[in-house]
């Protein structure tokens, strides 16, 4: 490839001595750029793409990284990271080591806000802004928010506060009616009217009506237009709001046609842009346990509704979707009205399972404890990725449910060891619950081959011994059991060490573990969460409160913050992959 | 008083066999009864008195309790309560065994949803009207929430998610321009645009734009229009939206003038409407400590700024307001953007202290952890009423907090044994921080007359022992060490029991925990929050990862919810006041 412009390009200081005829071109480049690293080295590509002009157009006009750009969620942060320093190193995206998928404050000056989780990039803008103003930098502050997350609440609480101040504030929406799926949402409805409409509601829109400066929307694929609108804005005092719209994937065929596929389509041709087949397995994602298990109860129980906020594709409750479109509920990313939906929906006779990855659930843990576990409703929480999720790293894993979900009265919080646990815990859930439940599964393929046995009923607060032993007892909690079976396989002393898999955090199967602090003398506990406030803490406080005085070793996430890398990377960063914990049992 | 219609009421459908020309008289004698039991019994007056007539209006015209009403917050549900079976139980009002001061599900069939934390009602009210639907039942559902309520995120995911169906949901704003203290941003701006400008903005306005049937806005205390309304709205299917104006504290002349002291007054005189004087104390309320402190801290150090969501009455932030305004922010009903405004603050050099409520604080989990803790930007969290709250109950008891904070990686958490210890902490969290600090306080007074002494930096991560003793060691978190210091005071043993105040729940203080280890035989944690995964929890952990074999006893909230009662009634409930603790260290 000929990157006869961005090869000389390192940062935008040098971006900005291109003359403006010059950046057509940078931006064909530029997304080859990306293409290229990407059909090989995987990631997050359909939002980079389209946001090419922008993102030049951005560092072009903004002064940064004295001006302030953040970026919301950070799936669309490539082009900003190629053109800031980190051309070199993009090839290490994601990876162990590598520079991460997201926007980083200790990988780069010019990334002034972390982000993974969405609509948080108003709220952060404008604290900047407000500092500025207070200390008399003069300087922009740049919040760039997709139109699936800025109708998430947090980023209404942050316009609302915003339209009240006289703060140095621009909001770009980059309005392409997408986040991974289809944006839903009356406001969602709203832009699209407005989209047809083009110029003639510029008055007494939304954004108007919060006291933001609108203009737009105007095409994100024209420089011509980004240009004259941000030097416009760069004149303008207060908050500002400008609507751009974009295509998803441009520039490259099939991800402007599938743009839920190619979110993050894993490997590619970046000639033909064909998803290249992935090595067969003959396992199954946990994810499509849920999504066809949920369909199978469903249709067997009219009381069962699924709701996902904005994770139907990657919680695969698109299962239920596709056969029960109307009781199933995609409300947007909006995780703290799923739940209370959920809480509403039981009080009227429904059976809610509400699919939220572990680290999203963050988000809704109020309503989970005052609208939920306060009033005793059967919710069915399903926490999709739990545990370490991988590439998408620090600000995914799923490592604190067990300690923020196990302090709360009347929760019940499930770990399924397999597939099949998983499986019959959905049916267990279904029978008539008369508390809320949490059912905590990982990211990725089980063990399983025949995972769709008949149902069976799983009896709540019952742990299960996997294999017998003498003086130590291995107590686990969810799939990792599994690397503990191997590990104990290649123990020699392994006649000594017996495996519990306690199948729930909360109630404790206290019977049993009577008989296991009666039995063995050394417990040692491994879970895939955080050892503090965990799995491993609930045993000691067991321990505790029975005076009982069997030595306990507690292996789990570390109390510290893990980055990126393969599961299997982080598992032995974390000691809980195979050959670390059979050092724990020598 | 002569109830000549109220008396005869105990039920709605007595209600509905008034007359429409009877009912102002009821709204007269329903304000007095009001007015008459919560001048001596106390609670939350001015938001009841300002819904009195639409109260009686929504009874009358829907039929509850098949139609379903979800009041938001419930300050404003005591009309309701007394119209729906609870005329002659209202003087146990928020006392311990007596009704809620909130709607509450176990209470009566006529609270379809427990609430006490804001912004909840739509999501619930529309969970219900989904279920309705797909059961096929012809049903009403009402959510009534405030101009500051609907402001909040959740809010707004809701009206976001309804305007996208086709439920039957009437959401009616009860516009006071009013929460605790007065709404604050821009929607709040709009809608005095709209009330000023009456029926020329129905067309397009935010409601509309969200895809509801806007109407309004009426008069909330003008029968015929609410009724007139009411009845129209029954017949409209869909999505719809009742706007209408109320004053706070109607019908009570200081109520309507003072608003924000009469939210909640205490005793006051039913005639002449005077608050009564509070019992002299020569001690102060934690908020003032904070209020104050923060004052004088802010006037030294001009990178501090006050940050609350819609508190500044309760947290005492107000002291700060008043002389500090441009660095003081109160952001509305929004504690997810409040905690990720405190963190774009941070990255821009200011030092925000960040005061909410515990209970609230689990509205901004993940932006604790992921915008605050992953970053590593020392926001500082002022937790409010931690610990058990007394007469508000359920809701809002901050007992999770210890719990559900120090799971968090680089997160510091302290609790002040009294008034000093927060003043010297808030000093010492304004001296270049490294990291994110949460100190958790309580509601109400400490027990020292003259805590305004010079400031004294704190070893972060420093114990302290307060008594020396042999057998027995109590280690405490927080005010309860108070509790405690009297529990061993009348032990006749009391030279055996020493007592050291941990004050940082994390980092912990391992050297002084050794030392604790080795020296005493029995160690016993007392705390008022949670037993699970809270402080005691903690030294459980210590004693298993170091292998200690010492007796451990964990006192603290027993693992279900605690209801409302006066703070020494609760801890008595608990086990947390100085006879039960003198018992433990029998």
């Amino acid at each position: 490839m000929e990157n006869t412009l961005l090869q000389n390009i390192n940062y935008p200081k040098e971006l900005r001595n291109l003359t403006v005829e010059q950046l057509p071109q940078l931006a064909k480049e530029l997304r080859a750029f990306i293409i290229d690293v990407v059909a090989t080295k995987e990631g997050h590509l359909g939002a980079s793409l389209g946001v090419v002009e922008l993102t030049i157009a951005l560092h072009y006009v903004f002064n940064t990284p004295d001006d302030l750009l953040v970026w919301d969620v950070g799936h669309q942060a490539y082009g900003h990271k190629i053109l800031t320093g980190r051309k070199d190193v993009f090839h290490t995206n994601r990876q162990l080591d590598g520079i991460s998928g997201f926007p980083k404050r200790s990988e780069s000056e010019y990334d002034t806000f972390g982000v993974g989780h969405s609509s948080t990039s108003i709220s952060a803008a404008l604290g900047m802004a407000i500092a500025s103003q207070l200390q008399q930098n003069e300087k922009h502050h740049i919040a760039i928010i997709g139109d699936a997350s800025i109708a998430s609440g947090m980023a209404f609480e942050a316009l609302n506060h915003a339209g009240d101040t006289d703060a140095s504030l621009l909001v770009i929406l980059n309005d392409n009616a997408i986040g991974i799926d289809p944006s839903v949402g009356a406001l969602k409805d709203y832009l699209t009217r407005i989209k047809s409409t083009r110029n003639d509601v510029e008055q007494h829109n939304i954004f108007e009506a919060l006291n933001f400066d609108y203009s737009g929307p105007i095409d994100g694929h024209n420089f011509e237009e980004l240009l004259r609108e941000l030097n416009r804005l760069k004149e303008v005092k207060g908050p500002k709001f400008l609507h751009v719209i974009t295509t998803k994937g441009k520039g490259l065929k099939q991800a402007e046609e599938n743009q839920v596929q190619y979110h993050a389509p894993g490997k590619f041709d970046k000639i033909s842009g064909e998803v290249l087949p992935k090595q067969a397995s003959k396992y199954t994602k946990f994810q499509d346990v849920f999504g066809k298990t949920i369909v199978e109860l469903a249709k067997q129980n009219e009381k069962i509704v699924g709701i996902t906020p904005a994770m139907l594709t990657g919680s695969s409750l698109k299962f239920m979707l596709e056969e029960l479109p109307e009781r199933t509920f995609d409300v947007g990313i909006a995780e703290q009205h799923a739940v209370t939906l959920a809480a509403g929906m039981v009080t009227e006779g429904l059976i809610p399972f509400c699919n939220v990855y572990s680290t999203f659930l963050q988000r809704a843990y109020d309503q989970i404890i005052h609208d939920v576990a306060l009033q005793n409703l059967p919710v069915i929480f399903c926490l999709d990725r739990a545990g370490l999720v991988g590439q998408d790293g620090a600000t995914h894993h799923g490592v604190f449910d067990i300690a923020y979900l196990r302090c709360i009265p009347n929760m019940i919080v499930f770990a399924p060891r397999n597939e099949i646990e998983l499986r019959n815990i959905l049916y267990t859930a279904q029978l008539g619950l008369q508390q809320p439940m949490a059912i905590r599964y990982p990211r990725g393929k089980g063990e399983i081959e025949n995972w769709q046995v008949p149902f069976s009923k799983i009896e709540i607060g019952k742990g299960l011994c996997l294999k017998e032993g003498e003086n130590v007892a291995v107590l686990t909690i969810g799939t990792i059991a599994n690397n503990v079976t191997k590990a104990i396989d290649n123990c020699e002393h392994k006649d000594e060490i017996a495996h519990y898999d306690m199948r729930f955090v909360k109630p404790l199967d206290e019977e049993l573990l009577h008989s296991v602090f009666k039995k063995h003398n050394t417990i040692i506990t491994i879970e895939d969460g955080t050892v503090q406030g965990g799995f491993g803490s609930v045993i000691s406080e067991f321990a505790s409160n029975k005076n009982y005085k069997n030595k306990i070793k507690i292996v789990g996430v570390p109390d510290k913050f893990i980055h990126h890398g393969t599961v299997e990377e982080l598992q032995k960063q974390c000691g809980l992959d195979v050959a670390s914990i059979e050092k724990q049992l020598q």
